[in-house]
C-alpha cells in the first residue's frame, strides 16, 4: 500500500513553498509534503544578482527550514505521473504516494526557438536549478564577452549585474527598445540609456539567427543584419513556457496557451487537484484573456487562493483576474509597471487619459541620495478608474508601484488618488506639494472639469 | 481704491504654496497673490534635518520660482485684518488688497506651557521662519549640552539629527515612551532603543518644571523628579496650536479646539473665505471628532480641496474626515503609522483584531543594506476593514505606509489585502512569500475561518 499524505505539493519553488506554508497555517493537523525535482530552493527573482552581486549560488537559497520548522515535509524526487483514480503520485525514485489534495506548482521552462537550439558548450538558458546556475556562474567567471539574447526583465537585470564585474556584455533585443513589453517608449528608452551608460552594448530591432563556433564552443552570435557579436558565453532569456507534461499525461485539461486549466479557485479539471504559478492558467484583469504573467508574486498569490479553497470554497479573490505588476532595476534606477501600458491600451482599443508628473523622491532635493521620480498614470476615459501606471525612480519605486496595484484592485478613480491620504517624510517620500500620484491624478480632474460635460 | 486680486492666499507655507499652485492650475486666468509673513519659505518637514545633515537653512528652502513661474505673485507682508464686508485684507505694510476668494493658511504656533515661558537666551521653540531657524542653528553650533523637551516626532527627529554632530542630546518626554501618541509600546520602545543606541539620553515619564540659569542664560532644566539636566541650549517641541487670531478678529466661526471652523469643502463660516492646514478644523476619519492633525501632507490635501471648490462645488473628498498618516525616521530606521493605534482603539472602545508579521525588506536577505521589516495591522472586528497600521523598517516604509493609507481610504478589508496584487523585486521589496501586508492580512483570514461563525 502506498504511503499517504493529506496535502501533496509538486514543486518547491515560490508557489510550492507558499502553498506548503499556507497549508500548515490553515490546516495544522494535515500532513503536508513537498516533492521537488530541484534542490536546494532558489530565490527566483534574485537569480540575476547571483552573477555580479552575490557571486555565490548559496547566497540565493530559500532554506528548507522555512518549511520543516512549520511541520511540512520535503522529498527530493521527481513526480513522473499522477494516478487520479487511485489519488497517488509516482516518483522517478519509485515511490507511490497517496494524496487527499494535490497542488501542482511545477513552473515553466525557458523557451528556445528552433534556430537557437544547440549542443554548444557555453550557451545557457536561465533555470531555477542551483546546480545549473553554479555551472553558469563558473562560465561567467571565465567569460569575457557575454551575449544575452532577450531584453526583457530577466535579460536586463542579468546584464545590469554582470557589468559590475567588468565583463563585455551585449544585449540583443528583437523589439525597438529594451523592456518593450513592460514600458512605453518614454520609460523604456530612458532605461536603455541607463544600461548603455553602465557599459552594456545594446542591439535593438535585432534578432540572433545562429552561432559561430569552434571546437564545440560558441565564438560569436550572428544577427539578422549580418553582423556578428563575439561571445564566449551566450545566455538565452527570451521567455518561458508552462510545464504542462505531467498534467497533460494525467488527462487534466490544458488551456489553449499551454497552461494547465484552472478556475478562479485554482482548481484544475479534477476538483482534488489544484495548479498554481507559472504552470497554471492566468487571465488578465482587464481583458479576461489568457496571459503569461509568470512571476513569483503571482504564483504566491495563487498558492494562497488554492490552499484556502482546498477543502471548501472559503476565499474568492476579490480581484477577478490577474493584475500585471512588475518591478525591475537598471543601473540603480528602479522601474515599476502596473496594469496596461499605452501601447497595450491602444492595441486593445481602450480609450484612456494619460498624465505624467516628475519630481524627486526626497524633500528637499538637497538631501543626500535624492533620485528623480517619474510617474505616468493611465485612466479609463469613461469611469476614470486607473488602468495602468509606469514609474521610475529610487528604491521607493517598489512600494509606490504597489500603491497603484492596490488602486487598481480597489478600482480607485482619479478623484480617489487626487485626494488619497498620504504620509510624507524628507528621507522617505516626495514632498506633499509634489507627491507624484496625487499631482498626476489632479491633472486628470482638471481635464474633466475643463471638458465641461453637460 | 484698493488693489484687487482674484484669489488671495494668506500664508506661504505648504498649504499656501499648494493653494497658489493649484489655483493657477485650475483657474489660469485668475490673478493669484500669496501674502506671507515668513520668507523665504521653509520645507517644513525637513526642519529637523537643518541641524545635523544640511547644516544650512538655505538648503531647506522652497524657491519662490515654484510659484512665480506659474504666474502666482508673492507679497512679503503680514495681513493684520480682513474686512469681510469690503472683501479686502489690510497688511502691516499699510496695503489694502481686495479679493474675490480668500484662503487662510496661517499655520500654527508652538505651544509653551506657563511653567516653561521664559526670557532666557538659548531657550528656543521650533518655528517655520528662516531667520529664527538661523539663530537656532547658530545656537546649536555653539552648544554642547542640548535638552529637547518633547519626545514626539519633531523632538525625536531633531535629537536624531543633532547627535550626528557629537552634541550631548537629552530628550525629555512626559509619557512612558517616545512617540507615544503615534506608536504602541511594541514599536515605540524599539524606536526608543534605537535613539538611545545612537547616543541620545532619554528621560521618559518626566516633566520639565523649570530652568536653572545664570546671567540670563539657561544652565540646566529641572525635572519633576527633582533631577536636573545640564543644558546650554533648550528646545521646546511639545506641540502647536492653530493660529486663529486673524479669523477670530474677522468674526469667522472658531471651533471648540481653537481651529478655524471649516466645512468639508474647507469653507469657513464666510462662503468666500476658505481655511486650510494647521489653522483649519480637521475631523478624524474614524470618530468625526476634531483632531490636531497638523502635517504638511494634510495641509496640501486641504489646499487642493479648497481650490477646486472655490467657485462652485466640484470635488468632494471621497474620504470623509482626515486619516492620520505619519512617517518618521530614528537612527536610520523608518516608522510609519496609519489610522488608529491599539492604544487609541482601546480608548475609543473599538473592537479590533491585531496581527503582526516580521520579515526583511529585500530578498534574499543576503543582499547589501537589508533591513528588518515589521508590520502590525488592526482590523475592525465587525466588517474586517483596516482601521490602523504601524510599520518599521528601511526606506521603503514611506510608500509601504501609503499603501495602507489608500487601503483605509478605499475601505480595504482583510481579504482585499490578503490577495492584493503586488510587485516584488530583490532590491525593492520583501519576498512574495513573506510580503508583510499580505501575510498579516492572511493571519486575519485564518482567525475568521477558525471562528466558524454559524
Amino acid at each position: 500500500m502506498a504511503e499517504k499524505k493529506d496535502i501533496v505539493i509538486i514543486g518547491g519553488g515560490a508557489g510550492g513553498i507558499t502553498a506548503a506554508l499556507e497549508a500548515k497555517r490553515f490546516y495544522p493537523d494535515k500532513s503536508v509534503l513537498v516533492i521537488r525535482k530541484d534542490h536546494p530552493a532558489i530565490v527566483p527573482c534574485a537569480i540575476p544578482y547571483i552573477f555580479g552581486t552575490l557571486c555565490d549560488v548559496n547566497k540565493d537559497i530559500i532554506p528548507d527550514s522555512l518549511l520543516t520548522k512549520k511541520g511540512a515535509e520535503i522529498l527530493d524526487d521527481e513526480v513522473v505521473s499522477i494516478n487520479r483514480e487511485k489519488k497517488t503520485v509516482i516518483t522517478k525514485g519509485g515511490k507511490e504516494i497517496g494524496y487527499e489534495k494535490l497542488i501542482i506548482s511545477v513552473g515553466a521552462s525557458p523557451r528556445v526557438p528552433k534556430e537557437l537550439e544547440t549542443e554548444l558548450e557555453n550557451v545557457f538558458t536561465i533555470r531555477k536549478n542551483a546546480q545549473y546556475l553554479s555551472k553558469l556562474l563558473d562560465a561567467v567567471d571565465k567569460a569575457k564577452n557575454i551575449v544575452i539574447i532577450g531584453g526583457g526583465v530577466l535579460g536586463v537585470e542579468f546584464a545590469d549585474d554582470l557589468v559590475k564585474r567588468n565583463k563585455n556584455v551585449s544585449l540583443v533585443e528583437i523589439l525597438p527598445h529594451i523592456l518593450a513589453l513592460n514600458l512605453d517608449e518614454d520609460f523604456g528608452l530612458q532605461a536603455e540609456e541607463y544600461l548603455k551608460n553602465k557599459g552594456v552594448k545594446i542591439y535593438t530591432n535585432s534578432k540572433v539567427v545562429g552561432y559561430e563556433s569552434e571546437n564545440g564552443k560558441v565564438k560569436a552570435v550572428k544577427l539578422d543584419s549580418g553582423a556578428t557579436i563575439d561571445a564566449d558565453l551566450v545566455v538565452i532569456a527570451i521567455g518561458v513556457k508552462p510545464n504542462n507534461e505531467l498534467a497533460k499525461k494525467a488527462g487534466l485539461k490544458i488551456a489553449e496557451n499551454g497552461a494547465i486549466y484552472v478556475d478562479e479557485f485554482m482548481r484544475t479539471s479534477d476538483p482534488d487537484i489544484f495548479a498554481v504559478g507559472d504552470c497554471a492558467l492566468k487571465r488578465d484583469y482587464f481583458t479576461g484573456m489568457p496571459v503569461p504573467y509568470m512571476l513569483a508574486s503571482v504564483a504566491c498569490n495563487e498558492a494562497r487562493i488554492a490552499v484556502q479553497n482546498l477543502y471548501s470554497i472559503r476565499a474568492k479573490n476579490p480581484v477577478k483576474g490577474t493584475v500585471w505588476v512588475m518591478l525591475t532595476n537598471v543601473n540603480g534606477v528602479s522601474y515599476g509597471v502596473v496594469g496596461l501600458t499605452e501601447r497595450q491600451a491602444k492595441k486593445l482599443g481602450i480609450e484612456y487619459i494619460a498624465v505624467t508628473h516628475e519630481t524627486v523622491d526626497k524633500h528637499p532635493g538637497t538631501l543626500p541620495e535624492t533620485h528623480k521620480l517619474k510617474v505616468k498614470l493611465l485612466f479609463s476615459k469613461s469611469n476614470f478608474e486607473l488602468i495602468g501606471a509606469q514609474l521610475s525612480g529610487g528604491p521607493s519605486i517598489g512600494e509606490l508601484t504597489n500603491i497603484l496595484a492596490l488602486a487598481i484592485a480597489k478600482r480607485a478613480t482619479a478623484i480617489d488618488l487626487a485626494f488619497m491620504p498620504i504620509g510624507t517624510q524628507p528621507w522617505l517620500t516626495a514632498s506633499p506639494i509634489g507627491y507624484p500620484i496625487v499631482v498626476a491624478a489632479t491633472k486628470v480632474l482638471k481635464k474633466i472639469y475643463d471638458a465641461n460635460i453637460s
